[in-house]
């Protein structure tokens, strides 16, 4: 794979917004008493060393529009509070082995705990924005808190669907369901919240809000499928979770969705079997016996192709959005995103 | 056990404040799909019937110092709805089995799509302040945000110390370890965070705020005793959980503290033993030689004690705070209160 210009730009914001981001959470996850039970385990997934997407993405539209650095801090790092404090929830709610190259949370200090520091860092995500109401101003934070509000109920929505077609093992599911639920559970809080927080401090006119919806929804859905694939095909090092981890846990990803439309009916059948009883019954053999069969049906080449038009639809968004707006890295750094979510391993 | 005059009002006033809160929140708790995944059990617990305490704090004393109903309605509805996020959480994280009378939403729902009905309640906890904007002013908002903010932390930490301590085992506590975690855990949601919020809606200058936080920790402590007496001697039709749950879950109860304090070498190391497993396998009969060994050094009633003690202290300060305001129904709801809390069965 070739390293592109746009590639190597992604890496260098994501690489310097990213410490920026990190450097002002210090403020937040104070390392005080109770610590082993609290303090550590809030403060234990922030800084294993995400990519920061998500923040970045609020810096650069931020900025883009205008606004400085102390501006748009509150509301990245807040961002970035409320999605460790679902990646814990999510975890625990997956029974996922590893976050980040390590054990998850629910592994190093138990659930109840675990669900407990998740608990902590959502609210703790407000924190940030409350206290930015001298400099902000009062309405400036009621409206992130808004934007917040529907972020939340669209991402609950979306959480609901994708656990709730496991525990029943629903499986004959369409591409259309699939992308509503990564609408709702990925891109609002990966993307769309960071593009309308950003442009909200950047002093963007709230109607405008609406617009950045197709572009997050386009940019997230590439980047959950390519997730999703790297899961399956990734590097376990690069990676830092579990491989095939999905399929053991009977996640409904594009291309377990796309296997059963292709399967013939003993093949359904017997991919119902496997994947109705709890992770902990399934097998090794099912689990290959699945992978196996999503490269007979191609549905990995199947993946990636939608993945690319996805990323395509969200570059042609992009120049609707921003294209009358004046040249800089922050405005190329969102341009070549949608090519990195599916180029990068 | 009379009733009194006093016990009367309680239960009237919980009724009517009680009924107002809960058809307020039916506007926030929508019959919308996806139902079954995730509004059916949002809305399961807070139309379980619960006793509507903390919401009837609020608004009691937010008549007291001059508030409309509307314009408390949307603290209370916060209180109530995050309330009952957080019951969702405990009963996954202590494995309760039931929870007003019926199973918990866990043994119903899974914990998965339990966790994720929690997280969605805690987010809707903000709306029905967020939506009061424009009858309370984006100030008087952004300050109600601090309260919770505060009590969010407050809580977290609680929590911990009671998970952590029965995830290591601990059990050589004090009665002042039990009491700070009783502050934290259960006072600044069930009644400080209450006082405060009605106070600060019924205009009260937030420098005062401060001083609710004496007669809520005298006040919920007593509460929380009185609670997990019921736990082990209460009508289970009438108490609506599990009997001896805490034993089974091994909470770290005034009771089970007193026990330990007063037990001898060797039934320390069999106190130990029996809280040591996990709770599925404990056994019925190490469970009931607890509870017996409570009654042989007296545990119960030295519970009780400290109990009505913590009530009389509530209603002395009870008088310091509301002493020179003017007669009414709210006042005297509040005045009862602490006599109500340790009587009830």
């Amino acid at each position: 794979m070739t390293v592109t210009r746009g590639g190597i730009l992604v890496r260098e914001l994501l690489d310097e917004y990213g410490a920026l981001t990190r450097s002002a959470l210090r403020r937040w996850l104070p390392q005080q008493q109770p610590r082993s039970y609290l303090y550590d385990l809030a403060a234990d997934y922030p800084f294993r060393g995400g990519r920061m997407m998500r923040p970045s993405i609020c810096i650069a539209t931020a900025k883009i529009f205008g606004a400085a650095n102390d501006d748009v801090l509150p509301a990245a790092c807040g961002i970035e509070l409320l999605h460790n404090a679902l990646l814990i929830h999510d975890d625990i709610e997956d029974e996922s082995q590893e976050r980040r190259g390590r054990p998850t949370l629910q592994r190093l200090a138990g659930a109840p705990l675990a669900i407990n520091a998740g608990d902590f860092l959502a609210f703790l995500s407000l924190r940030p924005l409350l206290q930015a109401r001298e400099r902000l101003g009062a309405r400036m934070v009621l409206r992130m808190f808004e934007e917040l509000d529907r972020m939340a109920q669209e991402t609950a929505e979306g959480q609901a669907l994708d656990l709730g077609w496991r525990r029943d093992n629903l499986i004959q599911l369409r591409e259309t369901d699939y992308l509503e639920m990564v609408l709702k559970k990925t891109c609002w809080l990966a993307t769309i919240l960071p593009l309308r927080l950003g442009a909200l401090v950047g002093g963007r006119d709230p109607l405008d809000l609406e617009h950045f919806v197709r572009f997050g929804f386009f940019l997230g859905a590439a980047f959950q499928i390519q997730d999703d694939l790297l899961n399956l095909v990734g590097d376990h090092q690069h990676y830092g979770k579990e491989l095939s981890g999905d399929l053991w846990e009977g996640k409904r990803t594009l291309m377990l969705i796309r296997l059963f439309e292709r399967a013939n009916p003993d093949e359904r059948e017997r991919i119902r079997e496997v994947l109705a009883p709890p992770r902990e019954q399934r097998t090794s053999a099912s689990v290959q016996w699945l992978r196996k069969l999503m490269d007979v049906y191609g549905c990995i080449e199947y993946a990636r192709a939608l993945a690319h038009g996805l990323a395509g639809a969200a570059v042609h968004e992009f120049e609707l959005l921003f294209g009358d707006l004046p040249d800089g890295r922050d405005l190329h750094f969102l341009e070549s995103l949608p090519r990195w979510v599916i180029e990068r391993a």
